[in-house]
């Protein structure tokens, strides 16, 4: 700073990812789309889209990270936020992940109305975790020589629902990834828990589950199509096409002259 | 800043992309692969990957925007950055983003080795402006509407010619991006030029120009492995598996214990 001079620096505002694995693997293409590269390549030239995913992350470990990952509001701005954990506060009791309903509920509370927060004055986007297919954890698991069981599609649910009660009760745009992705498999409320054991497996639920948690391209495309839906109906005023460019076009660009 | 106290913000440091429209364009899944998207996986967790490309510019356009574009080195450092320009630099004299071939060399040089990037000293990957197809250029050219010739495969060449040169001369390793994608297309040195109308249209450099000028899947993916390539041999300190992650794992991270 000090041998560059008075800084001219226009930084671009930045659209945060905070979340577990599935947050850190949202730039992957290898099967074919990645969530965060779509969002990227959407508002390239007006937002930046910082992915601060941390596999194996629980709402513990996020609360305690989060004044470390947002940026003091000096240059640029955090315009838009997603919040996305609670795939590993939903393992099972005993297991070193595992966070207690109660204690997710109060983390993500937390994390969602934090004061680090509000110096951005961020537009949050809650989502919640996705249903899991046990047939096809289970089996990665065994694979990776896990032998006590991880997840169950029941124990997941009950976290879904307090991260809805959470977004109601903050009063905060949330994604029901977790519906999203049912009715895909072609299930309906009421109807038994599609991802459980005591049901056949369902073909539809595992195409979006690589492992029968991590998302495939298809289960990326549900989750971008979710989020934008969130940003037309609750923040129409950062939908990528909304927002200026922050350079100007080349046509109307200046250009150094140089001294030839 | 001050609501939030005292700040324990930890930012990562950046792999910032800087040139035209094929840089703007490189978080673009929709052919397969997008090139930035592609090294963001890589880097996750170590580097944000920045994309500042920027369509129509030229050295010009650059050059004056370079230091609006080089953030402080605050609270993190550009460790990578490419430097992609002159596809725009080298369309045909009289065109408003024509730059004659000394400029482009004065401005490219000034670009590489100007006090705003000292405060970071980045690692510099200059990239050579890709080859040209006259057949695809012209007709889609003729489909917006641009009676005028825009670009010749001999005049691009003079441009990569310059880039070589500079790069030789600020000692900055250097993509032959041009030479990467001929030699795919089967074309060896002394050959007459491929791209060229005065040659038959040759459907393998094509296959890498989806209009002639800007890339599909497989040219990012060209470019992909060219700079992975120069990180591995010039810069492997900073290849991404050597680098470690900015937070710990989630095994030894530490948890927010809440008061129950």
């Amino acid at each position: 700073m000090a041998n560059a001079g008075p800084s001219s620096f226009v930084d671009y505002d930045k659209f945060l990812l905070f979340g577990d694995s599935i947050t850190q693997g949202a730039f992957d293409q290898s099967s074919g789309f990645g969530f965060a590269a779509a969002l990227q390549h959407d508002y390239v030239r007006k937002l930046d889209v910082i992915n601060r995913g941390f596999s194996g992350y629980n709402t513990s470990h996020a609360l305690r990270i989060l004044s470390s990952i947002i940026q003091p509001p000096t240059h640029s701005q955090i315009k838009l936020m997603t919040v996305f954990f609670g795939a590993n506060d939903a393992v099972l009791e005993g297991l070193p992940q595992h966070v207690s309903l109660q204690e997710y509920r109060t983390n993500l509370h937390t994390i969602v109305t934090h004061e680090v927060l509000q110096s951005h004055n961020p537009k949050l986007i809650l989502i919640t975790p996705p249903p899991i297919c046990e047939y096809k954890t289970q089996e990665h698991d065994r694979e990776n020589g896990r032998i006590q069981k991880q997840r169950t599609a029941a124990r997941t649910k009950e976290y879904v629902d307090v991260a809805l009660e959470v977004g109601r009760e903050a009063n905060i745009p949330t994604v029901n990834l977790w519906n999203a992705f049912m009715a895909y498999a072609g299930w309906s409320e009421g109807e038994p828990l599609l991802g459980c054991k005591t049901q056949p497996k369902n073909e539809s639920l595992g195409a979006l589950l690589r492992d029968g948690l991590h998302f495939t391209s298809k289960g990326y495309e549900i989750m971008y199509n979710e989020v934008i839906e969130v940003i037309i109906q609750h923040y129409p005023e950062l939908k990528a096409n909304t927002l200026p460019s922050i350079f100007p076009a080349w046509e109307v660009a200046p250009k150094y002259e140089s001294s030839k």
